[in-house]
């Protein structure tokens, strides 16, 4: 039983075995339907997730007009370490995209893991590191480029741990809009722009970048 | 001589003497005057660095026009753990706006730190989850807000740390703009409109809170 499971969380690369272990025994699983809420911001804290399988959007929203994603979560990810941290509340709401299966981990337990699994601390300060810097990106990317830098920032980022020649995903206009903060009409206009000007292509749902260097020079990377 | 500089460095709350003492050990003191760059984004990241003095801004250019700056940094923040943590070089640039005294720590007695003081390491986890926290927040402020609730957003959160009654503080416009990353052009307008509907007050570079409630309302951090 707890092998099987390890084969498949074997995502926490850089962790011993015995580690691993660590976590499971302090862990339960839990299993959420696609679209279940997991989460919302402003709900107090008290679980660590990490991601056993399905997809999990990290996002914000104020009203019902406007979303923003922060981040879409895969297997081997983690999150709701900022309330457990932080200001105890939750700083934005989670969502299961898909069917998707998560190991809990109490508040306590989580300290204690801190405290005693230095490994483990190293990954959470990394990821902290990772997405702070993508943050900082993003406010930078938003103050010093139009909707064209910011869509060329966005594909940059949702295709850098694709590895197919050329690149390729699927992608929702809406999905790529809430990504972005903002609505589907300047998207959409966007996206003809890099279409046109041979960047990228995108039909049926699917993206494709025709010319990476091009997209990066366009993006905030090659500034 | 090491307890006259641990009466200053008492900065580090939550640690104890020996954890102090252990910092300070592996430290050393290094003087920067005022207006001198400590190092600049994408520049190799070999430091880790605590202000024992002073004030240290960390910001990002564009250009020689565009300026965003992140944060002012004094006695008892620490900086340059992006680089050491993640992607090597540097992700912003980091000046002495007043002459200041660094406690300069290797990468590698970084590292040591992280593993074997683990106060110190929940101290990061803290900071690292508080300035994320912060940065996400100024995303959903460009995003669902206009300039003046930006500037309500800034003015909260550059008044966090103050507990006069009213609340004031010094600012220079051009100090304000580079903090919002934006000119100085609509900084001054948003700051008229404020003044005029009674909510600050702003002369002689003093900016006062004269309405806190209606200030947060008009942020978002009532939303």
């Amino acid at each position: 039983m707890v092998t099987e499971i390890l084969k498949k969380v074997l995502f926490f690369k850089g962790l011993t075995l015995k580690e691993i272990r660590q976590i499971l025994a302090i862990a339960h699983i839990k299993r959420y339907k696609a679209g279940e809420l997991i989460f919302m911001k402003e709900d107090i804290g008290n679980h660590f997730f990490i991601v056993k399988s399905g997809r999990i959007k990290i996002f914000t929203s104020i009203g019902t007009e406007k979303r923003k994603t922060f981040a879409f979560l895969k297997k081997g990810d983690f999150f709701g370490e900022m309330s457990l941290l932080g200001g105890k509340v939750r700083s934005a709401s989670a969502l299961a995209v898909d069917e998707a299966e998560l190991l809990v981990i109490s508040k306590n337990n989580f300290k204690r893991l801190i405290l005693e699994n230095p490994d483990f601390t190293l990954k959470l300060l990394h990821t902290l590191v990772d997405r702070l810097n993508k943050s900082n990106k993003e406010v930078e990317s938003m103050l010093f480029h139009n909707i064209l830098g910011r869509l060329a920032d966005t594909i940059i980022e949702l295709t850098k741990d694709k590895h197919t020649s050329p690149l390729k995903m699927a992608l929702d206009q809406n999905e790529l809009a809430e990504y972005m903060g903002t609505t589907r009409v300047p998207v959409c206009r966007a996206i003809n722009t890099l279409k046109k000007s041979g960047v990228i292509d995108y039909k049926r749902g699917e993206l494709i970048v025709l010319n990476i260097k091009k997209l990066r020079s366009i993006a905030g990377t090659a500034l």
